[in-house]
């Protein structure tokens, strides 16, 4: 159940909790702790799924701060929600409605910000936004390549495991996780971890791999070591017009074989979405809008006067791939007017009425296929919607939005859902939550669609790390 | 306590074991039972530690068989040690020398070698080899890129998690592995996890994310989903001499700054790890041994119609750098000659006496320091010995691979890796096992170097997975 369909309670501030507020305002000073009701709203609303209502706000600077906060959240038995930026679009760090959640609010933790250039990695407390990040990374010429739309705290990238547009190149936020720290709420609430920056460091279980993609269930990041990549010296750019989905998944594999090390994003872009961008202002490189379109990057870091230009490599492949007729059209240079048409779609999409959304992935070889049979089943299912797809490709990667009549019941957005989900886990061996994870808004598939061996032993890490029962508002495991 | 160390018992086969003998060969034919002592041995034996002693071996073909045959296992309370190609160095999967464990050899389960060629994944089964994949890969113009001196099972680098030389271009196994399938020892038996070729799929606890790099401890690999790579159509070679480590580590920062993407390995070679070599019969390239070499290796799928040239590349950079004198020398071309300087290090420093092998990992930054600090606790603590170091310098991984006296003491060789293991994790935040895991070898330096809250989860999720305390011969948690 989302917390739309629950509504909400009276906003009256529970006063069983002054004592904690007192507790915490002496040790955290007046900033450290949010009581009023102004001041608690922007640590409500949820991105995309509705709004909480918060118990009260506090706000630890450190690791220490943090383990003693949860330690007394423990022992006067309150609930809590752990909260970085509060970019997540799954609910998974707004406070339920009842209103009896305090939140953490990570933003205040910026202990640390190391960059160690010879290694390449960073250490970063978990408050630090992704741009921070990026902007102490840049001075040596590095980057922290996730690529996303929005400026989440590292803590929350670490918890939620995001992926984004340049995963196909450097991975996501696990595959550049070397370790983390964490408070686990436990009786007594413990500090973990540690900030080894290795590349190699094979002895057992690792916090890193439980904690990240897990969504906060598990414990409370508060630092990640984070590999670091070189920011490029060269960067190609196009858009391509082709004639199929299909066609769009062969120039990839075209692209890879060729040109493989400098793909550094390769994203699908419907007939539908182009139109709703066209539509919305931006001004289209093509006479004719093309059946699919793909958005193209290609990044190096060979500096020029090495003789190598990205640009001309990238013209001799589309060269070879007009003749063969895989490409139709291309639009290539000026980056960000390119990036602009790919970065416009979700909102001009909205734009159009009430959005249903899909955040799906599909291996590559098949995603011609499933699109074709997605937008069959919302042809059956919902009658007036639709489908404006685009996506990451080059990961399988597929943001199915869908714009449906305005007085379409719960009911059917729901069986919509149900189809769309059970056609991508069950037919095509996809995920219904390629990017997002998960959180209140889709337990009801992440139930469903998760073998029963997997939910039991999340169910027992469950009780082991949170024992009472009262950290955060994922719940992973057996949720009945 | 090694094997070794606790020496053999009698060899006669358990006749308890007998129903269990016969109800095996029932299903499984006479080609899934070994019992008899010739037939045993080869299941006997660790890779570099020691020697143990099966009760019987069962050889099951397929993920139901593996599963009957644990179920029955369970049944009979007999403890039992999984086994692929028994090429591991820390005695995980060599059965204990009480001859009381049955060996699961993986190695007839081969029911799926499939490569989907336009996803680039590919889904194995256990056991099948590192060289199996990679021979059916190569058609397809892909590869599995973990380098490694041995050829294991595929089962057997999923659940050691192996890394290898080219891992600073392409990750380990956990970073190519993108989903699995393993039958858990509790009771009843079972079969989870499936074979999502998915890149993106972020929908809570993988199996792929805890049982890589677990060592087995809780549960049984039977098929990974996993990525593939191009193989590249250039490939740049050079050996390079310099003045110190120190200056290796310089290199390698230059390097990926300006050639960054076609990095596929940095291996560092001492002088000391060179002479070896020389002295064992292979020919130098440089008129003086250097103090500190340095094996490169460039890699792209350019083909070389595209006008690039990953020869004159190497070539220009190698300029630059003779020019700033951070090259002393170089030997470029001929990748066989210089890559067999690499590849003979291990045999030639056993050659020449009693080894005594570190597999350690500290930051890049920090691996002058450590290998100074590391070279002076050998001179204080084991007078005669030699160091012979080299390893994968772009991951900070180092084999600190020492010949010491043939004399010295177990307890001075004990105090000399608790020195240097002390050494890597307290002072230079480094792994006392890089590559390599865990296993009976090295309990003790797992024990003393583990988190304790790290040892408590492992103990519990180990009460969970293995309830009977039945699967195989890795023990993480509290070890006592």
């Amino acid at each position: 159940m989302t917390f739309q369909e629950i509504g909400m309670g009276p906003k009256a501030f529970a006063s069983e909790s002054m004592p904690l507020v007192k507790l915490f305002t002496a040790r955290l000073g007046e900033l450290g702790v949010v009581w009023d009701a102004e001041g608690k709203a922007r640590y409500e609303s949820s991105a995309r799924h509705g709004q909480g209502r918060a118990c009260a706000v506090v706000r630890p600077t450190s690791s220490d701060e943090l383990c003693w906060v949860v330690e007394h959240l423990l022992a006067a038995g309150t609930p809590f929600v752990v909260q970085g930026a509060g970019t997540g679009l799954v609910a998974g760090a707004t406070p339920s409605p009842e209103g009896t959640q305090w939140v953490i609010s990570t933003q205040r933790m910026k202990q640390a910000l190391e960059i160690d250039v010879t290694n390449r990695t960073a250490t970063v407390s978990a408050g630090y936004r992704l741009s921070d990040l990026n902007q102490a990374a840049a001075k040596h010429g590095l980057t922290f390549p996730i690529d996303l739309g929005a400026d989440p705290t590292i803590g929350g990238m670490v918890a939620t495991n995001t992926g984004g547009a340049r995963l196909i190149r450097y991975g996501g936020v696990r595959e550049n996780l070397l370790d983390l720290g964490a408070v686990l709420a436990r009786k007594p609430a413990e500090i973990v971890g540690g900030q080894r920056a290795l590349r190699k460091n094979n002895t057992g279980l690792s916090w890193a791999q439980l904690l990240c993609g897990t969504f906060g269930a598990f414990g409370i990041i508060t630092d990640a070591t984070l590999k670091l990549h070189q920011l490029p010296r060269q960067t190609a750019t196009a858009l391509i017009a082709t004639d199929s989905a299909s066609d769009a998944i062969s120039l990839l594999g075209s692209l890879e074989s060729e040109l493989g090390e400098f793909v550094s994003a390769f994203e699908g872009i419907s007939r539908n979405a182009l139109c709703a961008v066209l539509d919305h202002g931006v001004q289209s490189p093509f006479p004719e809008v093309p059946i699919y379109a793909v958005l193209l990057e290609l990044t190096t870091t060979i500096p020029s006067s090495y003789g190598f230009d990205l640009d001309a490599q990238l013209m001799r492949w589309l060269e070879h791939r007009l003749t063969d007729g895989l490409v139709k059209d291309a639009a290539v240079g000026k980056p960000e007017q390119l990036w602009q048409i790919r970065h416009s779609i979700s909102e001009a999409v909205q734009h159009l009425g009430r959005m249903v959304a899909f955040d799906v992935a599909v291996p590559r070889s098949r995603f011609g296929d499933f699109r074709d049979r997605s937008i069959e089943v919302v042809r059956e299912l919902a009658e007036g919607a639709t489908v404006y797809d685009f996506g990451h490709l080059g990961d399988g990667g597929v943001h199915l939005n869908l714009i449906v009549p305005g007085d379409t019941s719960a009911e059917k957005v729901q069986a919509l859902r149900d189809a769309i989900y059970a056609l991508t886990v069950d037919e095509f061996h996809g995920s219904f939550s390629a990017e997002h994870g998960i959180g209140p808004y889709n337990y009801r598939w992440y139930r469903g669609h998760t073998e029963l061996a997997k939910l039991d032993l999340s169910a027992a890490l469950h009780r082991y790390f949170d024992p009472f029962d009262r950290l955060g508002n994922v719940r992973l495991g057996q949720l009945s």
